[in-house]
């Protein structure tokens, strides 16, 4: 025979030579795939019920898929894959703001705002002021960057997952920064949630005795011409879940405070309640050419 | 903060932690898991586009699933990981038959025939008389055990992917073994076939350069009081496909030819046209409690 016969021993190697003539890349994706898969089976000697269950919990996830939910990205997220492939594409080296996931909730389009407008369109929640400045890696102010923000209500939900109770939009913005980089808007405190726990990725969850919360944050995606962008959060501090997020997304450099401020002028100004809270976010883009290792290198 | 924040170098570790509350053998099945899922996407450097060419793979795969198609294990049986687990869960240590994989085809009850019946019902193929004793580990006869066939038609075919086409239950049967522990059964030589492939799985094959074909066999699932059962499959030597089975069943062990025998007299005895082909199968069972080594140990 020309080619080996299956065996227990060599079982990952049988399995990869079956793809010799597979394009390179592939070959290479498969390969790793099959021999973490092999190990996988062998280290935990798998047995046949197991197997038939993890069958059924990869049907029974196809099965949730629709349109408005993706039940494979979230099992991706509570393993912590998604963090990771988010992570090695985006090596910062220390030069810019780290990023974090997307999550699955930047299904519209944000609405363009002017600087200094709310994003709370139903006044509900602790109000707050954002600020913050865009800046290449030296610091240089970025004048044509892009922020677009998107968060959950105080109650922790986002306007797409309760039409008619939200406003559409709310909790979004798209804004341009001003000539020195900065942007500053009205917004309110959001709330920790869980990510959807209904399906069979939060019967994982549970049977392994974990809860499926996030800690309050709002989303930013950063962009502008010549430089990268950044997709990242920006972390209560002190948010319950705080060091426990379901996805593990929070980085220690994304945490930020949110203090208390008793300032009447600067409430007026800024068309605010006092006291009111307050977070500085400061986002540092990569030069476009100044691209770190790319992943796997 | 109580927990370790996610890191690049220790995102396995990290992710393994928030199983600590786990009951032991999840705990241990989704370390493992999460090791192996997260040494893959390092290894080979995933990209963000080919993570949801993954995500998006997975729930095409979970969408093709209904109740007479499934599609992960199509999945597990072409990337070999049926096959091992088949093989560490009924380890021989050389005293029994080998086993492979049950295949989806033995969906439906065999129907009980006597011995020397002929399991093809409408003689379409080239017929064949099957012979075998099933004996114990030290050779010894096994008088009471139950010998259930199936396999493919000359087309390639099983009955259940022809009805109306192919009589119901072509191809199957039910045998009890006689005093001495022997079986024989008239049937045709099968054909080669293809698994499904037009679905996700078909296209990761056809992508990588491979062929969904499987050698010609007869499955046989042979059960005894007191004895192990195996699940096996006997092959058809000179098969095209043979050496490149798409879901690697093939262990050398179950290869048989098969003759072409010109016996007047052996064919009017069986009521076999003549000349006819002829195979001959020992199954050899272990006792119940002589179990191999369990998987895992």
């Amino acid at each position: 025979m020309d080619h080996e016969l299956f065996s227990e021993e060599r079982s990952a190697e049988v399995v990869a030579a079956s793809f010799a003539s597979a394009p390179p890349r592939l070959r290479e994706l498969l390969t790793s795939l099959v021999t973490h898969l092999h190990a996988f089976v062998k280290e935990t000697g798998l047995t046949a019920q197991e197997w038939e269950q993890g069958i059924a919990f990869l049907t029974a996830a196809g099965h949730k898929c629709d349109d408005v939910r993706q039940e494979f990205i979230l099992l991706s997220d509570v393993l912590g894959v998604s963090m990771l492939v988010e992570t090695i594409n985006h090596r910062t080296a220390g030069g810019s703001t780290e990023s974090t996931v997307t999550g699955p909730f930047h299904v519209v389009a944000s609405p363009s705002r002017a600087l200094g407008d709310s994003i709370s369109l139903d006044g509900k929640g602790e109000p707050c002021l954002v600020t913050g400045q865009v800046t290449g890696p030296d610091g240089e102010p970025v004048p044509g960057a892009s922020v677009d923000v998107w968060q959950a209500s105080a109650d922790g939900f986002y306007d797409v997952q309760q039409p008619g109770i939200q406003p559409e939009r709310n909790l979004r913005g798209l804004f341009t920064v001003d000539a020195d980089g900065r942007f500053w808007f009205n917004t309110i405190v959001p709330r920790y949630y869980p990510i959807p726990d209904d399906g069979p990725v939060g019967g994982m969850l549970h049977a392994a005795g974990r809860h499926p919360f996030r800690p309050a944050h709002v989303h930013f995606i950063v962009t502008a011409p010549g430089h990268q962008t950044v997709t990242t959060h920006l972390f209560v501090a002190g948010s319950p879940y705080i060091d426990s997020d379901a996805v593990f997304g929070v980085k220690e450099s994304l945490v930020r405070s949110f203090p208390l401020v008793n300032d009447p002028a600067r409430a007026a100004e800024h068309g605010l309640p006092n006291p009111f809270r307050t977070v500085h976010f400061d986002v540092r883009l990569l030069r476009a050419q100044d691209a770190p290792a790319p992943a796997g290198d």
